[in-house]
């Protein structure tokens, strides 16, 4: 029920999703609203021939509005969010997938999944279009002060995730400050680079190949960037608002004459492409990472396409049982609360 | 003597913006490497009709490498960067330009200059290209942990800047973070919009509009961002990653088949002026104000067009009197301690 488009947007999305990729979907929310666009979807084939996945409604009277923040998911325990999540602690599901708001989203996980063992917080994971591919950014906002050991952990969400959803073996950590020089940057990112720099990181190791700036978050010289909540918001509206503003001087110059706009006809398939290069909704939005249990949130306006592509993001980190592999990387639990007592 | 394409570069740049807009400039560097430069650029005549500015020469035979630090500055009395700020302080000069190292140039004016009375902090400010009027980001990095009343400085400084630069009577004020409402963002931003809602604010009153978020920082909502100077300098970097990157795909796509490539026959012109928009050189570079005397640090890798939009710059604010207009904006001295003691 979150999303600006829902709940047909996301009906549609979470039926396609269903029929292209075999995945078994839960929608949760008021079953009078739901059945009736439910039914409406038109069959279609699975895409790689395999059987088409099931579509349920499990019915949630209540939901978390847009505006609503963090405080919200403890007034709305039976809320379409907080109805997913515990099917997903009871073991009915694998993942939750939301459009709803990343705070009240985020909040409502952390209230009724279990953090692994040993984890501090979870961290928010983004993938960054980067090419050949993404570039994984966490934590991007689910906690905007976060303490150093923290930032470590995220470092191994993001190596997990990177491993299990690109199939990277080793991939590479960064860490986002404002210089190459181990010393630079502000208190926070300098003691993170020690930390990071300096094995055992409280499970296995990270391969960090040392700070980045922003202007290299496109650049792909690594795999995942490790950043505080803050920052990592920052610069991932920054990228989207840069985008759009490059694009957008883009339109108006080829728009801006009759000879330059006589020239898109020769373009037309190179511009579209280059459209569906810059859509957000072909990323399949972030995953909030470190909970028992895959919690993806899909960008508030997304439409029908970024809900099936951020269900087919839950089913791929589910089906590579990316919890298992955050568990293995954090270390037994132990190790990581001797890791936070030797700092 | 600083930056990539020193001292060429910065004496052809110089000599242009002499010529073309009267600017009287001295040139601190090895008189015997600067002279025969100098004696090569050909005579210009001034555009407004005005009489072209002088070029002298006086000498310092040491320089910052671009690769020294903050600390360069205590070991190199005698730098070419020392000896521009020596001839500020002593006011033979108005304004110092640099198109060396960002660390190095901050901590060598601001152990040459003093700073405004009241002042806590200078301020590295930057102008975004949003139209029709270039947004202040500031801090863009002089800074990396600031206490919340340097951010309310830090706007001032910003004001003070549009409005010599603009001409904007009363330019609105943001404030970087990661939400609209006023709780939202991390320790030091939930402080900094207490105060900057709350006047006094240490002198003359701000303008303060709100929160902003990094997909705003282009969007011209307001004249200026303020932030810590770790996020301005993690979102000034990320802008220009994402350009480059945007622009990259852009190129890619119209260069990709014959077709999109014979269009661009007919954009000659609307790609050459979106080039233009998208240079950073037109911008003119970073001020760094609160001292006694303007610095203006170019990008490192400022070709000559780049330095003459810099001495312009610093020009522009020398002769809007930024610094007495900075004076009055944070008021008298005991004011700011008052404004200080009082949090």
């Amino acid at each position: 029920m979150g999303g600006d488009h829902a709940p047909a947007a996301i009906v549609e999305g979470a039926a396609a999703a269903a029929a292209a990729f075999g995945i078994d979907v839960i929608l949760t929310g008021p079953s009078k609203l739901l059945r009736p666009l439910l039914s409406a979807q038109a069959p279609s084939a699975a895409r790689d021939g395999s059987r088409p996945g099931q579509v349920r409604i499990i019915s949630s009277e209540d939901s978390l509005a847009m505006d609503e923040g963090a405080l919200a998911s403890l007034r709305r325990p039976r809320s379409s969010a907080a109805i997913a999540c515990q099917l997903v602690r009871r073991g009915q599901a694998q993942a939750v997938v939301s459009a709803g708001s990343t705070g009240g989203t985020v909040a409502t996980a952390r209230l009724r999944l279990r953090s692994l063992p040993g984890l501090l917080r979870p961290g928010l994971d983004v993938a960054l279009p980067t090419a050949p591919k993404p570039t994984l950014l966490v934590d991007a906002g689910a906690i905007a002060d976060p303490r150093p050991e923290m930032m470590v952990q995220f470092a191994q969400l993001g190596v997990a995730y990177a491993q299990v959803a690109y199939g990277l073996e080793d991939p590479r950590v960064g860490l986002l400050t404002i210089g190459a020089e181990p010393m630079k940057g502000n208190k926070l990112t300098r003691r993170a680079h020690e930390l990071l720099a300096a094995p055992p990181h409280g499970g296995l190791p990270i391969r960090f190949t040392g700070n980045i700036e922003g202007s290299d978050l496109l650049a792909g010289q690594v795999d995942v960037v490790v950043t505080d909540g803050f920052t990592g918001n920052v610069a991932l509206k920054t990228i989207e608002g840069a985008g759009s503003f490059a694009t957008g001087l883009m339109r108006a110059a080829l728009q801006g004459s009759q000879a330059a706009r006589f020239g898109t006809l020769f373009q037309r398939r190179a511009l579209r492409e280059l459209a569906g290069q810059m859509d957000a909704e072909t990323y399949g939005g972030a995953a909030l990472l470190g909970l028992e249990g895959t919690i993806v949130i899909a960008h508030g306006d997304s439409k029908a396409k970024g809900i099936t592509s951020a269900c087919r993001l839950a089913a791929d980190l589910a089906r590579g049982r990316i919890t298992e592999r955050i568990r293995e990387r954090l270390g037994p639990s132990h190790r990581a609360g001797h890791f936070l007592r030797r700092q």
